[in-house]
Formats: structure tokens, sequence, C-alpha cells
């Protein structure tokens, strides 16, 4: 008894143009910090949330949802409990797997506590609960990426398949997330349930070019693929001065860029450190000049996902 | 002059189950023989086609209308010409390319005999021509494979970019056609113009798995993404036993199975040559059992794509 860790849980970007519902990516230096604690006490308890106002009740928490699922799935009935603290840096809302991070870190340290019983594809199953909750659906594009790290591709989720995809080394994201609200339900109502079969294999082709580029690191190909022309232009619309954002991006040096995840957040990839800096300068300077706040980020890829920080053993 | 170039021009699988009308693979051992010759007299004649009734019309033969394109593209006019023998073990109508192998050979021998002006994309259009005569349809996914060799992605055709796709050393093949015809026109009126955004995801999942499967080599993976929700359910109905034969090479070990091109031929891809040929059995026993005729190949993947088999010089 008595062990805790401290774990860096971090922000995604879902989707990545083509590869709407079924790709997502792991930033580095991007996210949340949790610490889980294996306490006397049985069962889940948040005792504190730092940096933003979220419930401390373990069924509306992301982190408590998909804990509960975890130790629900177990096959023995434990004789101690779980306490999480979660300093939450990414903002709920912005695009970037702020529930994700949360389900993520909960039953990856849990699980580690317990010494590992379940796979990183079963923690996914227990994260996408936390889902569930924060946006009325158990999607894994963002979790997959956050327990997995790199590039992650959801094949299927009957049974869940889910396929680390090797990421080039100079891959570098600039993410822009403009202050505003975008409802998920809005989000998800401007989609059209059919597309034409013409649209879709251009999608197809731009998922197989994207993948095959990402094996090959060949940025060229990356570049080319990165392109969505069934769920960009519909939900483009709903993020203020999107498409100029992208312009800028791309007209900086961007490789491609789109919305992360169903927004309002905007991703750019660049091929390197210092071209993600210059698309960072463009892209903030379309908010800088009609006076919209955002945060801005500039991060590499984290091959890792959810990482332990610290593992203090403390005695009770 | 008097060069003369003896090829063979291979047989090749479009689609690939999820990827219609972006994948295909090349396929060892399967082909048509073509004899281009360089001659004194300008323009392009068909002097012989062996095994099957086509036109010697140079402008109602795909190798020919192919051919054509080329020249026609070149910045100079030529002094000389080139004669067109075709030894057809294709036969047109199977789903395996036939019309693709010449065209795709033509301009391959062509391009060699002029010192290669043109590079592999730039084949594949002229290509292109001979399939927009024999189908009405220019499209590239039987001729880039037979042009690139291996596994390709028509990723996009506005500008023409195909990919090659790495391809595991032990997949192989097996083609089983029956004897029976399916038109064209009947293949692509049985698609509907537009899919479920649903179905598309599921696809474009499978199209990710099966390009990293390829990659990684990962034979599980390949097998779990060989699905296609979208043209298969439509276009087996005008493929005799479809459903059968299908399931034979499955229960027989192949990791996937599905219509080649638009059929009527039905492929499977399996691990190693011992399994294609079980493979095979299973699949002619289906056949065998209603009297249907068949052909049935089990053939590597040919990495090369058209070659160069015999190149005498002869003095004129």
């Amino acid at each position: 008894m008595g062990e805790q860790l401290k774990i860096f849980a971090p922000a995604t970007i879902a989707n990545i143009s083509c590869g709407f519902d079924v790709l997502g990516l792991c930033l580095d230096g991007v996210g949340d910090e949790m610490t889980i604690r294996k306490v006397t006490s049985k069962g889940v308890r948040i005792t504190k949330i730092i940096g933003q106002d979220l419930p401390l009740e373990v069924e509306k928490n992301v982190a408590g949802v998909a804990a509960l699922a975890l130790l629900t799935n177990l096959d023995r009935e434990l004789d101690f409990g779980f306490e999480i603290e979660i300093k939450k840096n990414i903002k709920p809302g912005s695009g970037i797997g702020s529930s994700a991070a949360s389900a993520a870190g909960a039953v990856f340290a849990i699980n580690r506590l317990l010494g590992n019983p379940y796979d990183q594809t079963e923690l996914v199953k227990f994260a996408m609960q936390g889902e569930q909750l924060a946006s009325g659906n158990a999607h894994a594009d963002n979790v997959a990426p956050a327990i997995f790290g790199g590039f992650t591709l959801v094949r299927c989720y009957d049974p869940l398949d889910i396929i680390s995809i090797h990421t080039p080394k100079e891959l570098v994201a600039t993410v822009i997330h403009p202050q505003i609200e975008v409802k998920t339900a809005d989000s998800r109502a401007v989609l059209k349930p059919t597309v034409t079969l013409k649209d879709a294999i251009t999608q197809w082709g731009n998922v197989g070019g994207l993948i095959s580029g990402l094996y090959t690191e060949d940025y060229d190909l990356i570049s080319r693929s990165l392109k969505d022309v069934i769920v960009e232009p519909l939900r483009a619309i709903l993020i203020p001065g999107f498409d100029k954002v992208k312009q800028a991006a791309i007209e900086a040096g961007a490789l491609g860029s789109g919305i992360s995840g169903s927004g309002p957040s905007i991703f750019a990839l660049s091929k390197g450190k210092e071209n993600a800096n210059k698309v960072a300068k463009a892209m903030q300077s379309i908010y800088e000049n009609v006076g919209i706040d955002y945060d801005i980020h500039v991060a590499g890829i984290n091959a890792e996902g959810v990482k332990v920080i610290d593992q203090p053993i403390l005695e009770l």
C-alpha cells in the first residue's frame, strides 16, 4: 500500500485531415499532470482538480468513469482503492483531447499500480467510457494516441483494433486554439449521413498516401495526402477564420493544416521545429489581426503516450 | 534501327477489397508476351495478335492507342516507327487487367526503345488512354501496378500521383476466373453514387490498416484489413458462387479474398505458396461442383512490373 504515480497525460490531435474518426497523434509537452494514489479505502475518488472547474463526483468525471470501467472489469474485488488528483492544463472543449487525456491517464496509472493486468487496447476500451461521458460518443481517436503514443489508426471498433503507425522523427505539430466555443453537438450536426462515392475514394486514397508517407518518412507525400474533402468543408464554417489560418500555415511552409478533432483548435504539421515555429507565427497573426484570443502550442510527436514522470514510494 | 524488345506484360489485380479505385498489385508469371520492333516506316502498327481475337487497327487496339498517346506527346517527330506483336495469354474481360497489360507493355517498350524519355507515372498516363478505349474510363488501378510492379496506390488523378507500396515477400495471390462474362457496364451500373459516412469510415480504416500491414509485413493485420463494405456487397451478385468461393478460400487459410477488379475473377491472398495452393484447390472445388469452367493461377507478387525478357539486336 501507499504507492502513487505522477503521470503526464498528453494532448492529442484526432482525425488529421483525411483520417476522420480513425487517425490520431500524440503531442509532446502539451498535457495534464495527474497523481494517482493507492489508498486503503475502496473505490475511486477524485480528490483535487487544479486549473479547471470540473466535477469531482466520480460518475460525472471522465477520469472517474474510465477508472470505474477498468475496476469493474477486474475479476477480483480489491481491498483498496484509488485517489486521483488532476492538474488540468488542457482546456476542455479545445479540440485537443482534454477528456481523452484525463481518461487515458487514469486507466494507465491504475493499470500500472495493479501490475499491468491490461494491454494498451484494453486500456483504450476503458478510457472510451470517459469519452462516452464527455461527448456522448465512445470514440477512440483521441484516447488511442494518448495511450499508444505516436500516430495511431483505429481500424475497427468491433472488435477494437488499434494500429501504431510509424512516426517520422522530424514531424512537428503546431496547434492554435481560438478562445471560442464549438459545441460537440454542433460539430456533429453539420456532418451529412452520406457522402459521394467519388469523395470517399478521394479520401481513402489520401489515407493510403498519408500512412505510406509516414512509414517511408516521405514528407512531400505526407503533405500531398493531408487533405480532407469530406468533413473539413462542412465543419470549417464553425471556426472563425479557419480558411485564413490554414492558408497562412501552408504559405508559411506547413506540410498541411486542418481541424484538430472537432475543433475549434486548428493544427498544422511541419518538417522540423524551425518551420513549425514560423507556421505558429503565421497562424497567430490571423487571430491577432481580428482580436480573437488564442493559445498556441508547437510540439513534437510524443512516441510514448501517457508516461510516468515521478514514482515515489510513500510510507503510509 | 533494327532494335526490338521482347517483354513480359503482367496481369494485375485492382481494388484489393477495401482499396476500390486506388489499390492494385502486379502478378508474377501471369501475363502476355509482346515484341516491339523499331522499323523504318513511321507510325505504329499491330502486326500480329496470337491467342485472342482482338482488333489489329491501331486506333481500336489498347496497345495501339497507348502507343499513339506516347508518340503524340513527344516533342519531336520521329523518322521511324514501331511494330507491335502480342501473344495474348490474359483473356479480355477476365478482371485481371488484360487491357492494362497490353497498354502498359506497349508504352514501356517504346519508351525503352526511345531511351526512356518518360518516367513511370508518365507511362501510366499514356497507358490510361488504352484503358479509356477498353472500358470508357481512363483508370489507372491496373496500369499503375503493371508499370510500377508490386502494390501501388493511385492517390490522386489530378495531378496523377502513384505511390509504390512495400510488398511483403511471402504474399502469394490465387486468382480464379470463372468462364462467364460480366460486362464492365453492368459492374459499374450496380454501384451507388453515394455511400454512408459510416461505411466510408470503415473502408478508409481498412485502407489504413492494409497499407500499414504491407509496410510492417504484419500478415494478421493485412488479413483483418482485407474487407470491402462498399463495392463487394453490390458487385458480388454478378459473379456466380462468389460467396461460396470466397468462404472456401478463407476456410482454406487465405488472408482475404475478394473481387479482382470488376470481376468476374476472384482473388485471394495467402502467406506462402503452399497456403496459396491449398486455397486454389478450395476455390476451384466450388466451380467444379457446379460445372462452371474456370482458369486458375497461383502467383507471387511481381515487384518489377513490365520487364524485358529478350533484347536481340537485329541487323536490318
